[in-house]
């Protein structure tokens, strides 16, 4: 049995190329190969926690992944995220790895998906990238966007000054993407101005609102991941012209779509789910000015696939 | 963050009084002091894996179990059954403890919970215990028993003569409790002859029916922790005085309970629950002939509390 550390799980993803595996995740997923249960979920005073598992009919190995979000963990020092992931073996149920990785695996393989989304649904001509939030996951969300767009006109909303200020140096680092980047305290401004917007709050009340939507605009809404938060008026569900979700099942009653079905902007036979969107199995985009919505509720595929790729790099790397 | 081996928590379990914290998580359970979601299942082509989790309130910890059982583990010479315990802090999320026990704390806290069912239910004159199995558990649930009761007569069943050997083998070590252990083929003479009975296969076909049971008799149900896995002919529910479930909620879709249920065997008001007769609660047994049902499903609460005095007592030895 191997346990990796996080430096070391760090060190191995520069070597992997992560999209294919999540993307191949996601169509095992919709055409069914894949066995994810509901999301296990502790809500305790201080954090949430979220416990995914699942396997791939054809693959190796199962996945149970830990994750939680503690949001005054600040005040110990200590970071919001945490987090391992235990890869088994399908035959024999022996446990062969534990990824102390703290969170980051999610955050990465979160990321990949927004980026995945955006690859398939976002309009060939992106002008500007519109950030919504300004923690871990909207720092890797622009990350990984670098390979999928050419454009690196990028707008962050936040609802600090300070935080804004501290993206931007962020971004100022050698080893990262470069992008210019400006900075709004207004999140109209993101709306007005931006067609590739990506959100990654934990917000309970909807930021964006169904005005001044720019046509052609993509949105990938990555930070509600359980029922009660929204990071989108639902309206702008209603008015989009394509909407998508991770999981169909897991959207019904988590997410950005579960609200909108609530408040009866959208029928749930209108949605199409990703694994469908990357295979061809469901129509992505048809035109550059069509408004399209992908909710990203986050599905142990994503888990398994980034967990058995990092294993069976460090696998060959000791062998 | 600290990990424990195997041999370091079996060395620790010989310095710790397990059944009072066991006890109280039983109680805490049944006064709704715990958090404990439905169990998390994934159902493999070769074995099952269980993710039980949950908190109690009062406590420092939450605790996140997963267990397998592979049944045909024994061709790769490998055991049946496998996991490991992970034990989180409730103020930050952070990992406190990974427990490597490789299924041995379920093994251990689902014995203690069968003494301590036996303790509150079981009659007060046992003449010969009968314990039908002859694995792991079959093994733990009589050792544990050497503390509740003085009976040391004892009858084992099982499907192969060389099973029920190496049984009486495993028992002649000096180092376990000293029982006199006749064997058997004939699972009749478990009811004929036993009044605490102790039932540990996965049995998927009731083993004992409800004809012959001697009156004053107890059994103890641990086997059956998936909706079909069924060791008591239903009957025999209907047939006791009083039927005790470790969790109302959880045997409503899982162990004997459910079946009797669906068969209209018993009522769902006639249940009590074991955390209400430790406490007092509920009425426990109240003649020395009554017949008795106690069925184990397995709740989380067992393995937060298992989890926990093992962490704490590694705290204070290298403290």
């Amino acid at each position: 049995m191997r346990i990796i550390q996080l430096n070391e799980i760090e060190s191995l993803l520069t070597e992997i190329d992560l999209m294919p595996a999540i993307e191949s995740g996601f169509v095992s997923y919709s055409e069914g190969q894949a066995v994810v249960p509901p999301v296990g979920e502790l809500l305790l005073d201080r954090g949430e926690v979220h416990i995914k598992y699942g396997f791939i009919e054809s693959q190796p190995y199962y996945v149970v992944k830990i994750a939680s979000g503690f949001y005054g963990n600040a005040e110990f020092g200590l970071p919001t995220g945490s987090g391992l992931m235990l890869l088994f073996c399908q035959k024999t149920g022996q446990l062969k790895c534990i990824l102390l990785d703290e969170g980051h695996l999610t955050d990465v393989r979160t990321a990949i998906a927004g980026a995945i989304a955006a690859k398939h649904l976002a309009p060939t001509n992106v002008f500007r990238i519109g950030i919504v939030g300004t923690g871990i996951q909207a720092r890797a969300q622009l990350q990984y966007l670098e390979g999928i767009t050419n454009c690196r006109d990028v707008l962050v909303w936040g609802r600090s000054q300070d935080k804004l200020a501290d993206y931007v140096k962020y971004f100022s680092n050698d080893n990262l993407p470069s992008f210019q980047i400006e900075t709004t305290l207004e999140i109209a401004d993101i709306q007005n101005q931006c067609n590739l917007i990506v959100t990654t709050t934990p917000s309970k009340q909807p930021l964006l609102t169904a005005d001044h939507l720019l046509s052609g605009t993509h949105i990938t809404a990555v930070g509600s991941d359980i029922p009660d938060k929204q990071e989108l008026d639902s309206k702008i569900l209603g008015k989009s012209d394509l909407v998508c979700a991770d999981s169909i099942s897991q959207c019904q009653v988590r997410g950005e779509i579960s609200h909108a079905l609530r408040n009866q902007d959208i029928e749930l036979d209108e949605l199409v789910e990703l694994g469908n969107v990357i295979s061809g199995q469901a129509q992505s985009r048809t035109t550059e000015d069509q408004v399209t919505i992908a909710d990203l509720t986050g599905v142990a595929v994503q888990d398994i696939q980034i967990a058995s790729a990092v294993f069976e790099s460090a696998e060959r790397l000791n062998s």
